[in-house]
């Protein structure tokens, strides 16, 4: 069976709006923790890879579907695993979790740049590593 | 020709990342910014509809193309239509512009629901106001 | 009597949060948007005191009271001026409010500083203007 | 030695801005964070605190110095404790450290009250735990 990353959050005020709970696009945010936090179980950081490789990962799309609403001081689980992968981009798939039950699914298409926003291959370490989290 | 709703927003500090451009989240803040606007447009409120028509609308999915980068001090234009709209949901269309230029296009699937959540006709006066935006 | 800046906001749902209110960091948010338009105001932007002048303008310290709360859909006016101003540094008073309610008040100390974050004197153009908004 | 709070947060990208440092506004959801875990740590909730105890806790001012810029992916602790208490409000005093650094110090002046916002007397279990953690 493939690995896939996991990152657990809390949600807490800055997260929920006036209809109790969270605001849609601040599950971007979360996701993008996760992401970050794949990366830095990899070894690796953003700072790294911009520094050593001279890449950045930026989102080309996301495709976000709704299920059930979290509210405030839920725990949250994401998890996280490679539905593809190309030579300079990958497709994410990234679950957010309530216990068993799903909150929201995505589907996030990210590519890696170089400082000038230029599509550029993505780092062997980084490729190799993410081969083993293909779902 | 169809109408479209159209909001013009400035970006700040808050809205940008260490990338030196709009955070990917804070977009769909733009995107609910003009959708709100857009309710406001037509002489509703959020706050109206729930209390005269017992209805919210809520994101049910979110599916954005990210074109271009948006920077600190753009002024953005976020242009809306309807795609589509059944009983109880309405498919929104929204492109985010920097004049001419796409920055973002989206696709926004909406549900009106009562205030425990369950699918609601959505009020007529916002059916047939939303037929005319209709793309 | 002396001139101030006068913005007005409103209030989304990225603003508010669970409690049905303006999340209290959020009003942070208002002020600096309330200070780039006070920049804007005068003819000048971040972007250009940046390229033409060498500078930025930073927070050094905020001091908020929170009055009263501010909601969704509320019409917010932040009224802005100087309270004192040095070669390098100025604390603007900012005002939020809800027609004739105050729901915050704040200083805001701010600095000039050079690209290398050094204090830098507050060009000539800003300084003349700024002491037509001395409270 | 009177005792403190602790709690560790990482810096992602939605927390810092385009001059490349955390957003000023966004330390406020830092030291939010912090009050929710020292809640967390004495076994209670915010949940709790409403449920059982019929108080919401609120910020009535804010008085933050920024020292030095935190950047993206730095690890921050937030260091808690209590510089004061009455019947109804306590002021936190709260420091952002990295590693030895000193990014930020505040004091938050904050008050437990009912649902309909009247000041409420701190229940007995919040009141006895924090003096623990008086400064």
């Amino acid at each position: 069976m493939s690995k896939q990353f996991s990152h657990q959050i809390k949600v807490y005020y800055e997260d929920t709006d006036s209809g109790g709970v969270v605001y849609y696009a601040n599950y971007l945010k979360f996701l993008e923790r996760a992401r970050s936090e794949a990366i830095y179980e990899l070894g690796l950081s953003n700072k790294e890879l911009l520094k050593k490789y001279g890449i950045l990962i930026i989102v080309k799309s996301c495709n976000i579907n709704y299920k059930k609403s979290a509210k405030f001081e839920d725990k949250l689980n994401i998890f996280s695993s490679i539905q593809s992968i190309t030579k300079t981009s990958f497709v994410m798939k990234q679950t957010i979790k309530r216990k068993e039950e799903i909150i929201a699914e995505s589907e996030i298409h990210l590519v890696t740049v170089n400082k000038e926003g230029k599509p550029t291959k993505i780092p062997d370490i980084l490729e190799s590593a993410f081969k083993k989290y293909i779902s």
